[in-house]
Formats: structure tokens, sequence, C-alpha cells
């Protein structure tokens, strides 16, 4: 699938999205969309990613043919900004689908709506949960496959981004490994999966047993894409849908070098991470028992060195084998397997 | 308010929500519906409730004036059946509201609507989720109130009816004490809350603290009615989010004498009492910690030697006072705040 990607103003920096897309999808990308960076193409920006050519547009109407434009930032609140309409429309026009993440659902947009229908263009909100889902009914752990799961001291300490170097670090080994989103980027760049923080609560366990239920057949391992942490004030319960309903065989534990308080939550303290280990393992085993594979230790703020010694001590923490999967990969993780 | 409850053809026995208000409703209960038992009265089935003349009547029709027709009963997956209908019409042609907790919702019938238009009726959802719900903030624990939260070894393990009991010794104690609903018949009893069941995921957490901010300042102790198990492959999200959203001072672990199995997961097998809290302490911990108030034995099934037995050895692996609140009331555990 060809897609554009619209990241106006904010890539790559502020634009996740579209920088997961870039890195991790499947997708052929033909043009990213930034006002702000007209004329310079992604790798000026990111050196390190293997679609470095493809051109930084100022809108639709320059960049190449493409199947869908993908919107690849989300403001806080995730609503839609008013300056898109133009390339929305655009894209429309050309007949291309128009793929989104946000709260604000284009299919529920009256003009975008009556646009699409005119050209035949579909408007798809990744956000919107299927409403057929259910509750679990306990059989991930009978499923053919190994689960591995990535779960979290916090928010936002890389869960997604290792859980994609842990698929592509299992298939560089000849592992036949697949990937379970569970959020919405993680969503667009696997084009499927359900919106694990937007189910209905009751059905939170039962939404993820469905993706490997769908998939268990597929491959021999499935590499699922936690969310939040079970410490977490607000989100511990999509943490403890995932972890129940996933039923992993492995965990993995990602944690930011240096933090020790919940982001956004600064009065909640994050314990030493081989504790916050314990209480995920004996949580799983309440259910299913589970074994700790290894951690992932985001050191992006740190030197080489600090981030050496940094990964050292967390190994000693968590009393496993560590990688920052950003620098190194996660072979070392996979190795485990 | 004066209500009348519906509860055709399963009244007593599978009629939880009319026992529930019967038994622990503040509302004025004039009649029962049940066809297949007209001409008793509740106190022919129920011999220790208070609202023992209330007649069970054929319909509507032979009903004392009130105020709201209450569906007293939920058939499996929550559907309305269309037998009901003609009271619940003759209910609305009356000017009386409609309370339900099903998952068909009354206020999406284009009859019922149009209906209850003419005569000026609410239909009210029970478990329709208000939609300006959010993330929690993480404050329960600063709130003005202790909090004292049921917890379960599994789902109907008598998490509602301990809180209904706690509330009631906590008054009768002389304390100022609130109930939290947070399930249908909870909240049908109540006449508020929010069904914590159907909310987004994402704002389980979130919608338990909400209650208790608005409470907080009404009474000096909270009861918040729990729901699922922290173990239950299903329904564990739901658990988990009620636990770390309500931050409760002290918890009440509600177990059924004699299950050792997840009830319709039968291959989930329940582990000793004991261990299930410390589990339910080490997960609060994470967060804030929380003490263990009591235990609370369902022991319906068994003798009043055994009872008592049962309930001796459940004192003995959790390390703390417990009582049967059926049997005997609350009272022993209030006695320890």
């Amino acid at each position: 699938m060809r897609i554009a990607v619209l990241a106006h103003e904010q890539f790559p920096d502020r634009a996740k999205t579209a920088v997961g897309i870039l890195r991790y999808g499947d997708q052929d990308v033909v043009a990213v969309l930034d006002r702000d960076s007209t004329g310079t193409t992604v790798g000026d920006h990111l050196p390190d990613i293997e679609q470095s050519d493809v051109p930084v547009v100022e809108s639709v109407d320059d960049a190449p043919e493409f199947d869908a434009l993908v919107v690849g930032i989300a403001p806080i609140g995730g609503g839609f900004e008013e300056s898109w309409r133009p390339d929305v429309r655009s894209a429309i026009e050309r007949g291309a689908d128009v793929i989104a993440g946000l709260h604000y659902f284009l299919s529920e947009d009256d003009g975008l709506v009556a646009l699409a229908e005119e050209h035949g263009a579909e408007l798809r909100d990744i956000r919107k949960p299927t409403d057929d889902l259910t509750v679990a009914e306990g059989v991930a752990r009978d499923l053919d496959a190994e689960i591995i799961l990535t779960v979290g001291t916090d928010c936002s300490t890389g869960k997604m981004t290792t859980t994609l170097e842990l698929v592509e670090a299992a298939r560089e080994a000849g592992l036949d490994a697949g990937f379970i989103p569970t959020g919405q980027t993680g969503i667009m760049i696997a084009d499927w999966g359900i919106p694990i923080d937007r189910t209905i609560s009751d059905f939170t366990n039962g939404a993820v047993e469905r993706m490997l239920k769908e998939k268990a057949d597929d491959h021999d391992y499935l590499f699922v894409e936690g969310q939040g942490s079970i410490i977490h004030p607000a989100y511990s319960a999509v943490t403890c849908g995932i972890l129940h309903g996933a039923m992993p065989d492995y965990l993995v534990l990602c944690h930011e070098a240096g933090r020790d308080a919940i982001h956004g939550y600064e009065s909640f303290s994050i314990p030493n991470p081989g504790e916050v280990v314990d209480l995920y393992r004996d949580l799983a085993d309440g259910v299913t028992s589970t074994e700790l594979l290894g951690g992932a230790l985001n050191t992006y703020e740190l030197d080489e060195e600090a981030s050496e010694r940094a990964i050292t001590e967390y190994e000693r923490d968590i009393g496993a084998p560590a990688v920052d999967p950003v620098r190194h990969g996660a072979g070392k993780l996979i190795n485990q397997l």
C-alpha cells in the first residue's frame, strides 16, 4: 500500500505515528506532509531510517500517487485540526482513503463522509473499536504460539518500540514472528488491530484474546504491544486486562533510565524495577504463570557510557538480560527464547 | 419514590435486582409484578424482608399508584423480553418513568420513546454510561473520607450484598456511611452511580474516582461495591481499575465457602484466600497502600454448624476477622474501623 503521511509542523519530533510507520511499517511511504519542512527528505531528519529519500512536501497536491493518506500526528485530546481539512479533502478527491487514529471520528464528519461517498474513498477511524467484542473465554494459554508481552513501569517507556524491535530481531533470527498491536500507532503501523484502551471495560481481556486467536495459527511467536502500567493510578485497568487476556509465556519489562515517578502523576513513585517485575509476575500467576524474558531500557537521555552502566544496573535489578532496543536492537532478548 | 418492580416468572430466586431493591433500597415498593405468583405477598417468599406486605400482582393494571416501574430481572445477555412490553407501556401511559439495567436500551426503542414523550415519562437505562467520563487524576487517597472496598476471589461471591450490609452495620453503629455502587443492581438500589463494567477501558479508574469525589464531602465512610476478581481471566481489568481508582483505606475480601475454581472458567483454580489477599494488597500497594479490614464468607450452602467452622477456617486463612454478612450482618467488621 502506498501512503502519504500528514505530519504538519510536527515532523519528526512530535509525530510519533509518522515516525513509527516510517521505521516499522510495511507501507510504501511516498511523501510526508509538513509545511514547515518542505523541500527536505525524511533522511535529513531521521538518518537511520531505510526509506530516507521520501520527500517532505507542503500539501497533498505535491505528493506522488498514493492509496491512502494517514494522519501521522495526534494533538493532545485527539481532536481534528481544521488546518488539515484541505489536505484530507484533496486526498479524498484523488480517490485515496484516509486513515486516522483520532478521538474525533472522520467517519462522523458529514462533509468528509459526503465527499468520500462521491469519490469512492473510505474513511478509517483506527480508534473506533468494533462493536462485536465480548468477554474473554480464557483460552490464550491454549493457543499454538508462544506469547511475549511487553509491560512497563509507566506509560511512554517504549513498549511499542520494544515490541516492534523484538519482532524484527525474531525475524532476523529466522523465527516466524507476528505483531499484536493494541494502540493507535501500533494499529496504523500494522494496518490492523483493536485499540484496547477504547474497548468497553468488561471486554478488555477479551479484545486481546480475540487478536491472539486470530493470529495464533499464522505465527510461532506473537509479540503483544503492552499499554500503561500495573502501578499507574489511571491506566492500570487496561494493563491488567492485557496481561490476563494475553496470558503471556514471557514478559519483557520496559523502563526509562532514571525515571522514578509516574509521568504526569509525580506524587506516585516508581519502585525498584525488580519489585515491579515481581508484581507483574504475581498478578499473571493469579491466572496463568509467566516468566521474565528480559528488560528494555530507554536510555535516550544518556551518552553511550552512561547507557551501558544504566543497562547493567537494570539487569541486576530485574535479574535478567536487558537492552536499549533503539540503540542495540532486541537480539539479546530473542536469544533467550 | 414509589416504585413497582417487574419480575415476571422469576421472583424471588432469579430476580436478584428485585430482591436487592426490596432488601436494601430506600424506595417505597408498592408492588412486585410476577404473573406466576399473583395473590401472594413479598413476605410469603422472603420472610426476613421489612416490606413484607408488598403485593405480588399480575400486571401494572393491578398495581397501586407509583412513580417508576423498575425492571427487576435480567435475562442472560441482557435483552428485552417482548412479554414485558404491555406492562412497560401501561406504566408509561400512567405517566410513570421506567428504569432498566439491560444491555438493550429502552431509550433507543422508538415505540417506547414516542409513548414516553407523549406522556411526559422518562426512560432511564442504568447501564448506559455517561459519555463525559475521563481518566483518573489519582486523587481518591486525598479525599476526606475513609474508603472501604469489597474485593473477591471470584465473581458472584457476595460483594454487593457485603457492601450494603457494611453500610447498614456502619449506620447502626452511628457512623456516617455512604454506598458507592458500580454495577446495575447496586445502581438501581442506590438510584445513582456509574456502571463500571460498561465504561471505556481507559476511564475505568477515573469513573470510580469520580463517584468518590462526588460523595466524599457527604459522608465519613464510603463503601465501594467491588466487581469481578483480580484473578479472573475475563473480568480482572474492571477489578484492577476499581482497586486503583478507589485507592481504598481498607479491603474486605468476599469468598464463597468451598468454591475452589473460577465460576464458568473451571480450569482456573482459586488459590487459598490468604494468597488472594496478598495479591490484592501488593497490587494496591503499587499505587497506594491498603489494609485488610476483614473477610465476608458466603455460607449459603452450609448449615449453621458447618458455616461457623468455615468462617473460622477462613479467618485463619486471611488472618483477619470474617463474617457471613447475610447470616450475621457485618457489625463485626465495622467494629474493626
